[in-house]
């Protein structure tokens, strides 16, 4: 693994009342700020191992690029942390949305929550791709099998980009969102079709997950963890096929039963 | 347990390839639109279930109100899922730097970052308070006892805040953020003192929750999860003792470890 993922620490380490001083892995987590045109956009905090991926990602999630001709250039400073993103087109519109973003989950990042409804409501994800339950416990599994650095510092999320047979593309990060922007920003600079793509992740299913995987175009979202009633009820309105708690060979599926094939 | 906080929902089911249709508890998901002097602030989503008091802690931890006196009203309007705050004295400056704010960690609220590091650096947490390992265990045990809209849901965070002995205040959330935030606004509204306490938690110790419990004055911050690099650093700036990982009969010390009793 990437050693500039983690950084080592001593710590007293007790079983019961004996305590053992040692040196453990710890995740690391880095500020990466984020610029669009010259403008400060935001300060991310990551795992700092793929921050031109984030930034596309995020850039793309939140409507700042929509399509690969609007980008001009990514630039990355590793001494500051910075990421300076030039794109073409007039962006006043966007930057106003962001200046109103409103929404956190206290555990995500803000966005204007009910334009974003309105937009995705108006392109709700096609049909015409299933998955086997069979197919869904083996990606689990094989997420699992990929995740280095959460078994070694159990600090960060894991999210993959899946087809049918297998995860097409593997990232971690201290942040749930981050992790799934990083796989938007790959697939992006990558040219890899999304519309028959899942993701599958260990985060939980939050409004906001839902409304970022919706929002690319992904016909499927599995997770390790739970839905809220939230994330339940704008997946139904999209059409996005929830499938939560894969743990072994048992699996909750909460919305578009129609995609899975039993 | 309070049956406004969870949602049924119909769901599929699947052991192997073998469907149940059931109806199953899910955890409510919110949003709650914040206003201070008639100014909209933040939209949080949550669970619903403690607007004021996730009102006031955010307010406290983001620097609206510093004290008791600072508190004109606070109005909860249930129908609409807003809670205004009336407070007192210039707000201008505060305003200003949330505005600024520039950091989410992809899991996380916002905040100016390097302000707030300035601002806990200059009052580090205080000595003389100690606690056992176990002490820290039986906490930990208090702590997932009262966990009951986690067992049914799988859906939020706990947080307790508790003295040596014994859990004092138990709050969950969707978001791990929010739930020491209704931790603080209770703490606040009940006038109870913080330097002899602590917040254990089942939420990861990032830099954002480092510097919430440490802009608290509390002296220990207990989770049953990892750390990143940026919390342990932090936390050993401003003298917080963080303890991790506690599962069972054991832990491990990340920071401060003088207040650790072995």
């Amino acid at each position: 693994m990437n050693d500039e993922r983690k950084g080592v620490r001593q710590v007293l380490s007790l079983r019961g009342n004996r305590p053992t001083e040692e040196a453990i892995p710890i995740v690391r987590e880095v500020p990466v700020t984020l610029y669009v045109n010259g403008r400060e956009l935001i300060t991310l905090v990551t795992t700092g191992d793929a921050n031109r991926e984030l930034a596309l990602g995020f850039l793309l999630s939140e409507g700042f690029i929509r399509d690969k001709k609007d980008l001009k250039s990514v630039r990355e400073d590793v001494q500051s942390g910075a990421v300076e993103v030039t794109v073409t087109g007039d962006l006043s519109e966007v930057h106003e949305l962001w200046e109103k973003r409103t929404v956190t989950s206290g555990c995500g990042k803000g966005a204007t929550f009910y334009s974003v409804l309105d937009s995705i409501q108006a392109r709700p994800v096609g049909g015409g791709f299933s998955v086997t339950p069979a197919q869904i416990y083996h990606l689990m599994g094989e997420l699992h099998s990929m995740s280095e650095l959460y078994r070694e510092t159990r600090g960060v999320h894991n999210s993959a980009l899946a087809d049918r047979e297998q995860i097409l593309m593997f990232r971690d990060d201290i942040g749930r969102h981050n992790a799934v922007d990083k796989i938007r920003g790959a697939a992006f600079l990558h040219d890899i079709a999304l519309h028959d793509k899942m993701i599958v992740t260990t985060g939980r299913l939050s409004s906001e997950i839902v409304i970022k995987v919706a929002k690319m175009g992904l016909p499927i979202l599995v997770s390790r963890s739970a839905p809220t009633t939230l994330a339940i009820d704008l997946a139904e309105r999209v059409n996005l096929t929830t499938i939560g708690y894969v743990r072994g060979d048992r699996m909750t599926v909460y919305t578009g039963f129609d995609r899975v094939k039993l």
